[in-house]
């Protein structure tokens, strides 16, 4: 980026010191570093954990600063994004292009390059870029602290008229976090001061004793609280919980799209279901989140967990995606997870490990790290392609032959860009700062939540070690010089405890979970140098919730963390994906395919039966055509997509188990139907 | 309507006399009288058949009639419809209210009340309003001959500059096809000259030798047909026929749907499936029908029944609604077909109606004939409330409990009108013509499609008594005085033709079904008096094909023609529809409910399992909730949602049936799993 002529040198700001440090620092803060000691579980410095490549969370990262942000820097260019900014600036003629919120593009790139500054301090090969990029926002932004090349562009006297689309405040959000990491990572404050600006102006209009108004995309909420923790300014945090405050008082008014769209529809202490638009309820809960961490609002907290069991038990694919409906983007009913119809927007996954996270740090509970594994492992990854430079928006969990791809919101393959961009820098911002999810702290002791191989230092200077080829593999072993403080390992949800192992320093140990996890004493008197958890990963077949018609009389196959899918890549020429099925009780672990970069996939018997020629309905009780055995092999659902364009499914017909226990058809919870 | 100042009278234009009248004419035309001898059956006259209203079909048009077209006519008004043509006429101030194609609100209307006065000649109670209505729209009319408020009123110096979303001459098209019905059915031309006069601007300007430009909403193509059909010049089937050449050349370029939405991405002489918007491609469908019945151009024949295979055999609901997505109003993939977001909008099933009966025309075979069949005892009817005044748009095959009703495109129940109000309208126009797809005539005899209680008077003046209470009761009595003309009966695809009987005369006859008829000759030296066809109605259980994913494990029950559904109103308190299955081979005829105004519905036995509780996702073979016997009433799918809001579902879940024989789970046809 060049601008072409010099954009006004901002004078930095100070960033005050914390009011009420809650925690020894010990390097610089991550993403959400709570003021308060609501919370149970505090984060862990940016830099504490070490992520190496060897595993899948490293190599993703690696990736991430190699392919994808080099790939997002070139689109900020071409799709004009910066354009628009330079044209807001005076800097060349030209129109606005894009959508409304475009400028969130070059946002969530300065985030992620924020995090990835503090992640590899000795080279930071965008720093020029981020400082033009800086001066090119401060030229743009209006005296009056106002930034959106959008409004600027399209409708200059039109700031804040329409707070149900106009997306200013989402605008305002991006902004701050970006800035927010910046100020965290390096101590640059240059863009924190033209954050703050549009924050202030914000404040000045919208906060407490100002217009009553929020914005129609929520994004800004989770933001102000970060400016509050990095700053101690009250009146950032007071704006935030503004914000959540008048949300569902119906102030966003009628439009194209319900209230429920917006969340409008009904405040957010009184919901009790998750609806509307996916990305926006999860946004929104990340900032509730964030609100209630630092007031401790029990009317907040208690709605923060009746909204997640709302979301987990009756809204979650079992990759981790969220959000049913390609209309509106929404949620859908209780139970309506159609894996074709999928929407499962990228930008709702990644939202889902903001929330997940902040609950995590709230309640100290392994269901939420649970759900932070779940779409680390499925739903985000698969948003990208092993060259790191095409990706998803939706995420379906079926892709039938011969699909109409001509949609780029159901397109067959992943792309390289999107006429609303959100997901590719959204996806650059959280790869950046994946280790940040890896362990934190709290007064019991430390707690590891992501298992990957890594390095993580502790405040008081112990260095963890952790080996693992998980998930590949379930060992994880954990070394140190001298723990001396008690360590919590997560056994995850999917884990079959009984079957989970535990050594201590050589020695067997009970595996006693509580709230999720198995805790490790240790202390001065008896410091522990060396734990080994052990982890059932071997492949099992799962069936959903009898409601999930869209499922019936199919299984998913998980393995570990990592669920499967079928892929036209692996079946017989003229085989035909759609007719084939799978035994549930052959599955077994098989090695990675070539042209795959996974080390681990799964086998399993199965049947084909060619039903081309069968009519749309037939009375119930007719003879199938005879069925053939064939092999079958499962490839990580997150790794669909590397080899062609072609049919993939996640959920797979049940074939007949002749040493499977008799179950109840059709609405069993075992997925299995007439007997 | 009473435009406040008179408009100047339309000069009545004379109908040509029919080049080459290819049957006698005995009574007015209806709908969709070819005029060449390519097709194999004709139509009746529109006054030859009678429906009495003891039936589903014949009370249907008296609802119309009574409750329906008052309702619709009040609307008009209220929506902003007649106010637009006001303000176009120069007769008020105001502004365009609605879709830039909400005059078709009121063509579509203008034409059923033709119908309606085919229908019932003696007693003409909306005269008044018609001719009100055309002297506004001769008035509004621009002296070239175009007329569309919308453009006239927010850019008139626009017209034909969008023609991918502009809707210009799918306005036209039901503007035509109201005024064809008005020339037919009262002799009056007043708005076939203002029609016309548009119709020729649309000619010269992109007739032959014109400008290359179709429309976004295919429509106008039937309509230019049957302008031909009633004038007999040539011009119209010329222009029809280069609006379907013209498609899928990419003329509409690119915009924020892709061109299959506007079946622009292929020709259609080339086009192998359905795809798109599911309206634009039934309507277009039913065009090119028309251009093949005129030219006989067998290419067009060929693609015709290709894409009705595709269109019957993979995106089809069980219910005769077509077009799964709610994004777009799309078909989508090959058998992806959910019941829960089935858009299934009520005009794609009209469409299907108008397109089936051109092929029903065109080929003689009785499939097509079903198709009518099922969306008139399904789909159609579901979209009308009990009372007449409330409409559904899109047509679910399920609801769910908790069911979020925000959308006017999802809603819980039935509305009083719609945002785009196409489908009220559409349905009046089909209702007040729906004896006219009753019964055709041929070289060969007399074909009877539609059972249904009536009297048809053929050509020679012979009356034929239909005598029945179909679809309640299968016998259907035909009585006449003397028939010497060989008569066809459909023996419907859901019939097993081994159980149909029929009795000529008192003989029983061996039932021999020739692409969908029995044949029962007769002549002027062996005339019949009496048939009986006894059709085998009772309750029976389906399964969608194996690749129909969403419904995998379920069954839907159908008796006769009727598609029944399961809905709240029938289940005893605490009892979530959700967590009932169905035994299927425990299915027979009960009577009606109170309340609920169908003569018969089914009683079968089923479980009841509560599910409230279990996870998400369990493994396979864990031990389901212990069920419980429950009673079930099916009722008539068409007839939900007339007794309060709340869940109903087609596709019910199966549990076991010891009698049943042993299937192939899953992957199977019978909708079975794991045995």
């Amino acid at each position: 980026m060049t601008p072409s002529s010099p954009a006004p040198s901002p004078v930095p700001s100070a960033i005050p010191a914390r009011a009420t440090p809650a925690r020894p620092a010990t390097g610089p803060d991550g993403p959400c570093v709570p003021r308060a000691d609501v919370g149970r579980l505090r984060p862990l410095p940016f830099d504490a954990v070490t992520l190496t490549t060897g595993g899948p969370l490293g190599a993703w990262q690696d990736r991430n600063r190699t392919a994808t942000l080099p790939h997002v820097l070139d689109r900020l260019e071409t799709s004009g994004v910066l354009d628009n900014l330079r044209v807001a600036a005076g800097l060349q003629d030209g129109t606005h292009r894009g959508f409304n919120f475009a400028d969130t593009d070059l946002h969530k790139t300065l985030e992620a390059l924020a995090w990835e500054a503090g992640r590899v301090p000795d080279d930071q090969p965008w720093e020029a870029f981020v400082t033009d990029a800086v001066a090119l926002l401060a030229q743009a932004q209006r005296p009056d602290g106002y930034l959106d090349s959008h409004v600027q562009l399209t409708a200059p006297d039109a700031a804040f008229a329409d707070l149900r689309w106009g997306h200013e405040l989402y605008v305002l959000g991006h902004l701050l976090q970006a800035a927010v990491a910046r100020a965290r990572t390096t101590g640059r404050t240059d863009l924190l001061d033209v954050a703050t600006r549009f924050a202030a102006l914000v404040d000045d209009r919208f906060g407490p004793g100002g217009a009553d108004g929020c914005c129609g995309h929520p994004e800004v909420e989770t933001a102000l609280v970060e400016l509050y923790r990095l700053t101690g300014e009250r009146r950032w945090l007071d704006l935030a919980r503004r914000q959540v405050d008048l949300r569902g008082a119906g102030l966003l008014g009628e439009g194209p799209f319900p209230p429920v769209y917006h969340q409008d529809h009904v405040p957010v202490r009184e919901a009790t279901e998750v609806g509307g638009h996916a990305v926006r309820q999860l946004y929104l809960l990340a900032g509730v989140a964030d609100v209630a961490a630092e007031t401790g609002e029990q009317a907040l907290l208690d709605a923060l967990v009746r909204l997640w069991d709302s979301a987990e038990r009756t809204r979650t694919y079992v990759t981790g995606g969220l959000g049913a409906h390609h209309k509106d983007e929404a949620f859908g009913d209780a139970y309506e997870l159609p894996p074709d119809r999928a929407y499962a927007e990228t930008c709702a996954a990644i939202a889902l490990v903001h929330w997940a996270w902040r609950m995590l740090l709230l309640t100290g509970e392994g269901r939420y790290a649970d759900a932070v594994e779940r779409a680390l492992h499925n739903a985000v990854p698969a948003a990208t392609s092993h060259d790191g430079r095409r990706f998803t928006y939706s995420n379906p969990l079926q892709l039938r032959t011969g699909h109409d791809g001509s949609s780029e919101y159901s397109p067959s393959e992943r792309l390289d860009w999107f006429a609303c961009a959100c997901c590719p820098p959204n996806l650059a911002r959280l790869a950046a700062s994946l280790h940040a999810y890896v362990a934190t702290t709290s007064a019991a002791g430390v707690q590891l939540h992501l298992y990957a191989d890594a390095h993580v230092r502790l405040d008081d200077g112990t260095v963890l070690g952790v080996r693992t080829a998980y998930p590949a593999d379930g060992r994880v072993e954990v070394t140190a010089d001298a723990l001396v403080r008690p360590l919590a390992l997560r056994v995850p949800g999917w884990a079959d405890a009984a079957r989970v192992r535990l050594e201590v320093d050589g020695l067997a140990r009970p595996v006693e979970v509580v709230d999720g996890y198995v805790h490790v004493p240790a202390s001065s008197a008896a410091p522990v140098r060396r734990v080994v958890l052990d982890l059932p990963v071997e492949p099992v077949a799962l069936v959903a919730h009898p409601r999930v018609d869209a499922v019936r009389g199919c299984v998913a196959v998980r393995r570990g963390p990592v669920v499967m899918c079928l892929e036209h890549a692996d079946l017989p020429d003229g085989v035909v994906l759609e007719d084939v099925a799978v035994v549930p009780g052959t599955l077994e672990d098989a090695p990675g395919l070539p042209g795959l970069d996974v080390p681990v996939t799964v086998r399993a018997r199965g049947v084909h039966v060619p039903s081309g020629d069968l009519p749309a309905w037939s009375p119930y009780g007719a003879a199938p055509p005879e069925p053939a055995e064939i092999e079958l092999r499962l490839v990580p659902y997150h790794a669909w997509g590397n080899r062609g364009v072609g049919a993939m499914r996640v959920w797979v017909p049940l074939a007949p188990d002749p040493a499977a226990p008799a179950g109840l058809p059709g609405c069993a919870p075992d997925g299995r139907a007439a007997r």
